[in-house]
């Protein structure tokens, strides 16, 4: 394909037609996608997850001109699952490219709400992949939101960083949901704000408290006893607006991006993101064309009947799942 | 099944223990699913989503309480998408076990991460099912988090309410996370703290933001133009811990019941929440079945190639389905 060759070499519109290319996930988006492939595998994927309201967006951006000032090459991916109805993902792209605009090293995508969580998560995938073909070195996946859905996106990074900001009611309770385990750098951030500290010390308790995540099969002798892969995430105070602390959170991404390569545990979690990747798109296409098969009227008829509590779902499952393979 | 017939008959041993059965999700769960399913469909379950910090826990159990004085039994599933490590989920259940234990008309489960987002939904929607089956006349679901699961499974409710408080940084961001389309009432907790006009501002702004939802087909005459079933969602100024305002959302919440009844459009949730449910189990045991028919040394090869970028996804994901087809 024209706009894959001129997107691996280097052409930034043909990075935007492809990208657009590939939302679209017609025959053409996965003719794309095989092309560009064999071209992917070198950017090291930042996760950025964590709160609404504790600067991500602007620790990102942050980040970024970080990188920038380093000569690294930068590709964003905003993971916003705020509706469409909303415009939230285009007014923050707005914002954004105001800040970073006219630099060819920086690219920045929204990716907004698509129908379902399998479809976003599959859609993000899919867009990392264009980036790291078009050769940017580091690529930023930020998700807003601390869902399970937005962490099981970050962790499908190298890297993951998890914001923290004092003051946002219960800190505990604003970093606990699932996050802990995933996060290889904290963040807390508005750092000048009363109560950083304390928010520093609840994440260094909840790191003492968390057991092991079960230890990699690959990283037979962890140097500590605490966590599983033998990396302790450390705790970085920042004030992203001003640029306070935003190097030393680079510096620990970078760390962490060498120690998974000197451990090895590099290709474990490339292995961990193709299993997750090929079962998201499995389960979908596997759904689409069992629906293709089914007679519409034989679906919605068995909807009606499971509403009226005459077929409980399993068996309406175990129905369809047996008319599917008759068909 | 003798779990079951107990159940049915108010036995609330026999409820923890179903649901503990139905949490294996083993061949007896569905067994016990199947027996309990044609006795659900009177419950009108309530989902309650927000960002962390907002004190909905608080208002879940003020709500309860509430229901109670009327004499309307309640059943509570809080599903806590923290990992099982950091131990959220039990310690939240024993503060509110204490605060409303010894009523036989309150029964609260937490449900914690179990692997993946499909899994959790499932299992949600199979608790609201036994509690339903139980005879509880309410089901809140609470979901901890603004991600778009949590906001998936909250929208599998009949009534939707969401919480925000003032004071969490950029009360805008905080509730834009797609909740502006599936909210049924608002409530604006924490009331008594700075802001929480404008929060209640915000919301109202966004409502008159918001473009229509596409109108339900059994909504013909909807009286209101902004929203597509005629729905004005009302916003509620609450202070949970002392009580203040939760009536009023326990009234908003009847009085949308009410209107799903009287507008027929209840019929039309309970059909997408059904095909919401097929889809998830189907998505669930297609992949499953899948992969029981593949030999797992062909899926792992094909990991390692797409890994070693020697085949790309879509491609391998092509070769998994052949292969599963031929065997």
């Amino acid at each position: 394909m024209q706009s894959v060759r001129r997107l691996l070499s280097g052409d930034r519109r043909a990075l935007a037609r492809t990208i657009s290319l590939i939302e679209l996930a017609g025959p053409d988006a996965q003719k794309a996608l095989a092309e560009l492939y064999p071209h992917t595998g070198q950017a090291h994927v930042v996760g950025v997850t964590g709160a609404p309201g504790t600067g991500k967006s602007t620790l990102v951006n942050a980040l970024a001109k970080s990188y920038r000032c380093r000569d690294v090459t930068v590709g964003i991916v905003a993971v916003d699952p705020s509706s469409p109805f909303s415009g939230g993902a285009l007014l923050g792209d707005r914002i954004r490219m105001r800040d970073l605009a006219g630099d060819a090293g920086v690219f920045i995508r929204s990716m907004a709400t698509r129908g379902s969580l399998g479809g976003l998560a599959r859609a993000t995938a899919d867009v990392i992949l264009v980036l790291d073909a078009a050769g940017f070195q580091r690529i930023v996946v930020e998700t807003v939101g601390v869902g399970q859905a937005e962490v099981e996106i970050a962790s499908a990074a190298h890297s993951v960083v998890v914001v923290a900001s004092p003051g946002m009611g219960d800190e505990v309770q604003a970093i606990k949901a699932g996050v802990m385990e995933i996060a290889d750098v904290f963040a807390v951030n508005k750092a000048d704000r009363e109560g950083a500290d304390h928010a520093v010390m609840a994440i260094k308790m909840m790191q003492g408290l968390a057991p092991s995540p079960p230890s990699s099969p690959s990283s037979p002798s962890a140097p500590s006893e605490r966590t599983g892969d033998g990396w302790q995430p450390p705790v970085i105070k920042t004030v992203a607006t001003r640029g306070t602390g935003v190097d030393e959170v680079l510096q620990a991404v970078e760390a962490h991006a060498a120690y998974l390569h000197e451990t090895h545990l590099y290709g474990g979690r490339e292995r961990q993101r193709v299993v997750r990747e090929l079962e998201t798109i499995l389960r979908t296409t596997l759904l689409a064309r069992l629906r293709a098969r089914l007679p519409e009227e034989r679906f919605q008829d068995l909807v009606a009947q499971v509403a009226a509590r005459e077929v409980d779902p399993y068996s309406a499952v175990e129905q369809l799942l047996r008319a599917g393979e008759s068909l």
